[in-house]
């Protein structure tokens, strides 16, 4: 629950991974007692959700029935004022992607991929889900090994159309260790501590000042176990 | 080697996997005895792996450092009619892919997806490529599981502008047995035999008349394994 002046936003969420034939793959309730007109309430769930759920991406095959439903009471009786609502949703709605991504099937880590610096939004989003996607990365992880090597492959993928960038001035950080400066050697890989589950990948592609995060999990046994043990 | 009267085409490829760091990902060398000019060479060249190694697809990670060369001596004092050299260099290309394939990261089942009856080519590689990539799609079938709904959700994944059909006449087979007629009940999924390294899958659109096969193996705890349990 966020808690404003005199309303609140509240919210619940289910399942990343099919925790059953039939039923829906992901299915996120949000409430608030703001008093909001209809246009509002959809503009801002439209928003909130492009910048969150739209971001999650476990492991890059899509859920064929998820649901987001935003229900507005009024019964606070506060209107928010400009931007106010916006903002406390969208922060209910990264609380309930994050829980996601972190209950997905299998998963060790937490991963999110911040990448900086680009021409323009979707372009970092281009960039961010390529390394998301990319089992090679995913798999490194789950190993705990900081291998820039396969993250900047996967930023390669991407074709300049869509995001342009110089490939001799990349920078890339793992938990805050700068392992990849410009493509040549930056820190000392080892200083990199994977072990917590939390990982936080940054990639500065200094070509312009438009910056999105993807947040996604690794490649496990597990994964694999879940998704090959059982028929559906 | 393909032999042909008076003339042959050999060829050697190296690697779908990382065979170790600083090496080339994938090197192939093609020779022929044929007598072939420049043009001739390197347009039967780009047109046989148009459809051989560019649709071969291990992991979804593109490679960052592959070879194709074709070598042409003459010495046979040959010169092939038309279509002759570029179908015989096809199907050399067409082996060699398959072999990398079946040599990839951790698998335990090569697998052939068809896509048939799509509107264009592009359409039926497109629609071919997203069922390669989907990891559960990739999984189930390590588990020797025919899952014809996370084939038919891969498919779902592309979109309309690229590749057109209507969902309700959309059959899938994997080998041999239609488990997917038109969105209903096929036949017996319990009579897929997976068992076999082999999996073929067929996806009918009924939309048009391309067809495009992309080969790619399973998702296996031996991948994940390979992947995570060294440092590169």
């Amino acid at each position: 629950v966020i808690e404003r002046e005199g309303w609140k936003v509240g919210g619940i969420a289910k399942g990343a991974g099919m925790l059953a034939p039939g039923l829906a793959t992901m299915l996120v309730v949000l409430t608030t007692d703001a008093i909001l007109d209809v246009q509002r309430a959809r503009a801002a769930l439209r928003d909130a959700t492009r910048v969150t759920f739209d971001r999650t991406d476990s492991d890059g095959c899509m859920s064929t029935n998820d649901t987001v439903l935003l229900l507005a009471s009024g019964a606070s009786g506060v209107a928010p004022g400009p931007d106010e609502f916006e903002l406390a949703l969208t922060e209910a709605c990264a609380i309930l992607a994050r829980a996601l991504i972190a209950d997905a099937e299998g998963a060790s880590h937490d991963i999110s991929i911040t990448v900086t610096n680009a021409t323009t939004e979707e372009a970092a989003e281009a960039v961010a889900r390529a390394v998301a996607r990319s089992n090679l990365f995913k798999a490194a992880i789950f190993g705990n090994d900081p291998n820039w090597g396969r993250i900047v492959s996967a930023v390669g993928t991407v074709p300049v159309s869509i995001a342009p960038f110089d490939p001799l001035h990349l920078d890339v950080s793992v938990n805050g260790i700068e392992v990849c400066r410009a493509l040549g050697v930056g820190e000392d890989r080892s200083l990199v501590d994977l072990t917590p589950r939390e990982v936080t990948v940054v990639i500065d592609l200094h070509a312009g000042v438009a910056a999105a995060t993807i947040w996604t999990n690794d490649l496990t046994h597990d994964y694999v176990h879940e998704n090959s043990a059982y028929s559906s």
